[in-house]
């Protein structure tokens, strides 16, 4: 009766492990201070036009003149069209129609499984983002993995030889903070192409992109709208992780066995999901006006500053490490001998610095270790001054 | 690799085929009036205290003291504290921890299935809200269906011959308006128990109850908690169509292989899902205030004396009907020699009002109609005039 993905799925212990440990470390040394650049969550406020958006529209639906009921379960078309004119000025083309809005990238991530059949092949970074692995395991699915290293700068390209239904690509990654090159990324999309597979690409961490010469989108390089969803969310881009919006684009051309993945993921969202709140889509909206992509862009500087300083003093220390430039995530290779967890020990006793282990992340992430930007300026210039101790 | 069910699922033409109709009509006719009882969205703008919590939460979200990232996937205790208050109200205990916060009850439908595997048999009453069947047609499911009829009232019993793993129940019904007594729904219970099928019991419109020999709740019956799941929503109950927020109960006394149904429901979430947006979690929590509460039940008690009003004209003009009373919807007897779309269109074109057709919740419905007492007052009024020219 209850599916057998569900009877074999393991429970996370990742972030529960490293409370414990903390809160250990405290209690046997409580005057000890302790700076956390563990978790990969947002910590400035969300811009004043988002709010003053999210205030009217609350207003709005407390006037029968002004209130709405029902939207249609894609989303609003003002949003749709922000997020399109989003695309164009990064130059690419985008029609609102191709666009979903929901309530952030996890639940999209998660849900476009149902519509593909449990016995897909599912081709996943190791490193990774646990839920890609986790959704897979709970439908039963095969899961092979392609292996980031440091040799190949945790941007792993296609093994030729391997068959795969779904391949999962996330640029800029989490945990590791690499990003695919446009060489790279076309290389991705013709091996997808060939074999018939989609391409779930997570674009949560797009906005880190500083580089023109990065892609930020995989929809930009040519092929893609045969291939690839891109999954993104405004939780890294504006700060939403508490306020739940994202977007998923599944391009007009993508079909498989005939069927037009557009018109099935329609088909999903209208059945199981009653779109998202219009005062979180009016908030969304904002973010995409001049005013709210300045207030956005300075929060993505100081995050990304926040990793020039921290990475700065990685450097300086002797670590070698991936990410922090665009992205929030400084990816460290633990010093010789260490084990992540080992290493995540040393740092919380010696230094005072909570971090994640990349074991934590797959099996690649052994003897690695991810620090997140995500924090306020102050306490990166004391983890920076620790580790220099 | 496409999944077989969503190959085969059909389209929904219900609604855009009503929609085709009145604008047919319309073109034709530009001068005629038409008053709309088709669609079951409410028309009552949000509470006050609910839009003042959701303004004061978007303030709190623009500054770096009160801003709140990622939240609990299952919701925050204060709002889950707030529901179990709620349950406690009607005298039904429910344990916060059992609560799980989410944007509505149509996703939580939709989702919960993902526990059950694909092989499960579905029992769903006819007629029905079509989520139950599309959702089980995605996922291949084998489905029974129970029948409503006038002469059970639309409240049918079980069929102790029928073996089932997942019962759909709906009290009070859409799109019937029928409700189960106590004694009805302790068959249902006592049936589940025997046969180790979970009922998901759709609670969308228990505020209409207000006869208090009714249950609202499928909880306070004995023996639910180990067979039932409560969905319920805050659309109908507060107005929340169009601001998305709903809850879902699952007793810790739930079993079903071993498993703990609450521990693999929150697994989901917190593998498939963020969360809820404090702002919508704020303003959903000041629905259980005693303000937000008095505000919502004279919405309430609006659409039900729109439901009596129009009720009232039914019974004049001659025609049977069931629901109305606890229930925005009078599901109404078609007369003698009529299909549900035959009525439709002589309604349209006689008396220039919409409703729905009752064959398109399913066989059991032809031959019957739904008007939704969801609507302002004139409208209702000058709907009950022309029913009675």
């Amino acid at each position: 009766m209850i599916r057998t993905g569900f009877q074999n799925i393991q429970e996370s212990y990742l972030f529960s492990e490293i409370g414990a440990r903390v809160r250990a470390f405290q209690a046997a040394h409580p005057e000890r201070e302790i700076v956390r650049m563990g978790i990969g969550d947002v910590t400035r406020p969300l811009p004043k036009a988002v709010t003053a958006a999210m205030e009217k529209a609350s207003r709005e639906m407390g006037d029968a003149a002004t209130f709405r009921g029902y939207g249609d379960e894609q989303g609003y078309a003002f949003l749709r069209e922000a997020v399109a004119g989003y695309y164009a000025d990064k130059g690419v083309r985008v029609d609102p129609d191709e666009i979903f809005i929901s309530d952030g990238a996890k639940s999209d991530l998660g849900n476009v499984l149902d519509l593909f059949s449990d016995d897909c092949t599912v081709l996943i970074p190791n490193p990774t983002y646990p839920v890609y692995v986790d959704t897979n395991v709970m439908a039963g699915r095969k899961i092979l993995f392609y292996e980031g290293s440091g040799e190949n700068g945790f941007t792993p390209l296609p093994d030729e030889s391997v068959h795969a239904d779904i391949i999962y690509i996330c640029s800029p990654n989490n945990p590791t903070g690499a990003v695919y090159t446009r060489e790279a990324l076309e290389r991705w999309v013709a091996y997808a192409n060939r074999e018939g597979a989609v391409i779930l690409f997570d674009a949560a961490y797009e906005a880190f992109v500083r580089d023109p010469a990065l892609p930020s989108s995989i929809l930009g390089i040519p092929g893609a709208r045969t291939c690839a969803i891109e999954v993104c969310s405004l939780s890294k881009t504006a700060g939403f992780t508490g306020t739940r919006c994202g977007y998923t684009v599944v391009p007009q051309e993508l079909t498989r066995d005939g069927c037009s993945l557009r018109r099935l993921w329609l088909r999903r969202q209208t059945t199981k999901f009653n779109g998202v709140s219009y005062i979180v889509q009016r908030g969304a909206e904002a973010v995409f006006t001049p005013e709210g992509l300045r207030e956005s862009r300075e929060n993505i500087a100081y995050y990304l500053e926040n990793a020039a300083i921290f990475g700065a003093a990685l450097k300086k220390a002797g670590f070698s490490f991936v990410g922090g430039e665009n992205s929030p995530y400084l990816w460290t290779k633990c010093p010789e001998g260490y084990k992540s967890w080992e290493f995540f020990d040393w740092l919380l006793s010696e230094r005072g610095i909570v971090g994640t282990p990349g074991a934590g992340f797959g099996t690649a992430g052994e003897g690695w270790f991810r620090f997140t930007a995500f924090a306020d300026r102050k306490s990166i210039l004391r983890a920076a001054e620790l580790l220099g101790k």
